[in-house]
């Protein structure tokens, strides 16, 4: 198949970078505009870069920011966008662009609770890319808006997939500990944050049970059927730069062993497994034995191959009792609670032949 | 009342150090003896002092560090010992002292869980007290062990108490994000925990069950009666000097509402504060409506009068759903649950005239 | 003498918050207006509280922050305006409070450099008050502008000034590691300082070099002589709340040994320790004997008396070798180095009589 | 030429696991024995990793430790040994390895002072490899031992050379913030340096001094002749996991324009680059135009190609007054200023044949 010719929205800020460093040199994609704000247009790639975790390829730092201009894209012949934008503006850009016949993948909460718009999870819901034909139904020339979830919710949302499968747990309590990167830049205040724990992120715990219920649910007869899995969090911000571990606790009647848990976990795979899309990690969970683990510092990049890095999730200290299941889980929050699970979701339209 | 003559044990220690300074012109016991080990004996406590939040005063920073010897300190006149021992080290020295006739109120973990000895925390089960006398009669001299709860389950067993006693809730889950300073020094190595949080604490987990079940429990007929709550916890250390905070679920099939709640844990006092216990706070339970609070970093210290600083816990975000309750909970780790905490216990002792 | 009626702006920052602090109960002054922009007037003090390090009073945190209004100060009868603005409005507002006849006590850079108006440093220059009496006759009704220096500087100059007098040195590096509240809030953003060190500060190193000389420097017949001395400044910021550390090298020709030095030091006093001002340690410099000391979590406080917290700088680590001296030095960045500066410029001023 | 068979020796800390990672599939050396305390005997190397920055190779996490034994070292036909071992064990090691006729290339402290003992930095000291020559007559078998330097000051020689060269400075003031990897690990703790500097380094200061003017001074006539060179340190530990950054002042009459300084740090080359040793960086300097740089956080890694990762000295904020030259200065504390400098330096005695 050919590759589609790509855009990335809102390439000046964390998400929009981590689209062009996942989509550099991508099988399937390839990158022809980096936009941003006017703010950003002409400069480079590289003088604006914000990931302190990758070395920037000297060649993808020589790329121009233009403007967002959707009737620009087209003439480009952009068939597919990636929107790293805030959430703020994101709406009606990605609108624009969808009716403009383009393949929206997006990271903003804008479209998510749509009735026509999947959040998209490829091992948790691919069914769920069903709702893009009758999105682009509604829509001029094909064009679509496809979203990821929250990134506090994405990991939670794969890691309990296995279990609600294997288990029928509905009943589900996390407490954050999330990363200073989910609030962008300039983000936290330093002083805010030094030697301390702040217990409130806007909407996130809302989002984290209501985003949870469309993840999680069927998609039937052209609509959305909520899951009866509740999430109910609290989610602070830690001091950490990337990475959202979380405690969960599930509650049960007759909680399987740690070693049934853990098979259950470790052996689960899912469509991108199947289709060996690029960023599909091949374990998509990760269950670690050791005692003090999984910590944001040493294990949120976890993922093989290369360009699955920071696509797994890793999952500790399972701890089985007979009518609690506890464990730690985390997961990269930009990569696939971000870019990442967008890039995820435009290879599985691909393969699919959405796009 | 007279004073009683005091000793502290682990001087050098930081528990100890908050000992020194909470019982420093306290007007139930007097100080006559700083003790730790051999390699600090001779050293003044300024030399040594550790606590970075608190100006020590001049006058105390001359206090001479003596070695721990209970044969000495009864001839000093001790009758009252404060052990702010390691744990590893605590069981065998603070026996000598009950044996050697003292009374002996230890933040250490090696008696908690004996049958005679109480886990007593003033506002949540005073008649646990009735233990030491059954404890006395086994000892020579009428001396006794009297310990303090875990740091971490001692805000939670507090904040806890009137919501069990008004609902009769039993299904607690808890998440911390506990503070460096409740492993003491050195502790935490900064390249464990620098952009990290450490999702493992050492028997801290079973610890807040179990001693949970003793401390919201009864004390009948000569004997500890479990409680019928449950405490399951996930505990972590964060980036963060002083303050345990806890993100809290309770389970209930039909939860009142939050003004409810609220109003329950706002108006909460006992026997502390009845008998205007000089370290008791006024409001042991400080409900906080700002939607970003408690932090550690602006709301461990909470507590009026001054001898009540950072005895109090504070509670936040209260969200109650038909059957979910969840909230944020701190309190402050080597205050109310460590040093302050035996030293409330002390002071109902001496109240109640056990000592 | 009575008391003079004060106004304080900029009361929502950081700056602000610390005059409030230092203001409350003053033997010289009462405020009478808490003054901040629109978007806070009619807020309590304590909603907007930022200093994590001070309990703020109740009493306190119920007064009502004003908008700014030189007329209505005049009428309610401010004689003294305490200026915590930051320097990009500044300007204007205090010359329109310096027309309307007030004494203005400012921390803003904005008329730091002016030809007529002080860097008051009372250890170090208090003869350059005389320079208001010239501002005055250019002002209406005997209003003026007093400036304290820079955060960096103002503990340096005063670590140099007794050096300066007894040796004769001129030549000055000075590296530094300065607070994250020197940025005011939100000021620097978490996620560039986490794990990492800031080696530039705008403007910062060219404000150690010029207002040095000015502060050092003396005012003879009008105007203001530059000092000898050449302050030449390397500036970063690290991962600290409070507190500039300096590293500080002298060079010279035949440096006087350690003893000899560290007396010229310990026993600096001047003017505001003779007059006894409230606010004026009463040893201006410590000199620090252990090995690791000053540090900023642990020493940025000096001071005594109460009122005279954090106003001391430490100095430690003195290395006296025949052609360079070293040591670090510390201080307080928003209070020597802030408001504390400005309350101690009132005092010297209303004791001197100019107020 | 054919490759040479290795041991590492402290394999268990984090120098060991730094040449472990560099010397991995390394085309002059062939590392056949992992080596460490007998407590870590028979673990393998990932279960013992602490390089939270280097994702392990799991072949080389399979490695097996084993006894530090020159006996069978020397049956295993090893003819080099890179040391990783603290300085306080180090010394009879070493000795005894370079007894049993094995050339070792030391991280440690022990041996860098001795008349014999070169501490190379190949771009800076090529020629004190001369030493080792007269070294190894004195030992049995052809052994001998070669240091590479303090982690401090071989960033700062490494900056120093060229200008040392063009422009004949000798009086140099540094001012340094550290790195907490470079204590090792457990190292500092948490509590010690959370929101705080720490302006001690035990015996860092000294080994400035003494170190520099040996590497960058000159080997006559079978022995070390002193640099005129004098470097005054203020070393201090920040919160900072890897990479130190200092702050230099260079006195001088007459010092040349920027751009001059510039072109001569920028352009500088030497040996290394000349034999294109494997893990010699293509520049060893690299001259840094943004304002703010270099960064820790965003620096430390400099060099390419992907073996001289880390063993670049970045060098930015350059400004150069007629009597004094100022930069900040940065370069990777356990690579540059550890294992990477024995590397280089091996590579360097492969490719001269001294091995």
């Amino acid at each position: 198949m050919a590759k589609r010719k790509a855009a990335i929205l809102g390439s000046s800020g964390m998400i929009g970078q981590r689209f062009a460093h996942m989509l550099d040199r991508h099988p399937y994609f390839d990158v022809v505009a980096y936009c941003a704000s006017d703010r950003s247009e002409g400069k480079r790639l590289g003088e604006l870069w914000r990931l302190s975790d990758i070395e920037l390829d000297p060649r993808l730092g020589k790329e121009v920011i233009q403007a967002t201009n959707p009737n620009a894209l087209v003439k480009e012949g952009v068939e597919v966008v990636f929107s790293g934008l805030p959430s703020e503006v994101a709406g009606p850009i990605e609108d624009d662009c969808a009716e403009h016949g383009m393949g929206v993948f997006s990271n903003a909460a804008s479209h998510r609770m749509e009735p026509d718009t999947p959040i998209l999870l490829p091992e948790v819901n691919p069914e769920h890319l069903a709702a893009l034909e009758v999105q682009k139904k509604r829509r001029k020339k094909h064009g679509f808006v496809c979203t990821n979830a929250n990134c506090s919710v994405t990991g939670l949302a794969l890691g309990l997939k296995p279990l609600v499968d294997a288990y029928g747990f509905t009943d589900v309590n996390v407490a954050t500990y999330q990363a200073l990167s989910g609030a962008g830049h300039p983000g936290v205040p330093s002083l805010d944050i030094l030697g301390n724990v702040l217990p409130y992120i806007k909407n996130e715990e809302e989002k984290m049970t209501v985003e949870g219920k469309k993840i999680l649910g069927a998609y039937q007869k052209g609509r959305f059927v909520d899951s009866p899995v509740t999430i109910q969090a609290c989610c602070a911000r830690v001091h950490v730069r990337d990475g959202h571990l979380e405690a969960v606790f599930i509650a049960g009647d007759d909680i399987p062993d740690r070693e049934d848990i853990e098979k259950t976990l470790a052996g689960f795979k899912a469509r991108p497994q199947k289709l060996h899309l690029p960023s599909a990690p091949e374990r998509p969970i990760i269950v670690m034995e050791q005692p003090n683990r999984p910590q944001p510092k040493l294990d949120s990049y976890a993922g093989t191959p290369a360009r699955a890095r920071g696509m797994a999730v890793s999952i500790g200290r399972i701890r089985a009792e007979r009518n609690c299941l506890r464990f730690y889980l985390l997961s990269h929050n930009t990569i696939r609670g971000g870019a990442g699970g967008s890039v995820l979701n435009a290879e599985l339209a691909y393969k699919e032949g959405i796009i």
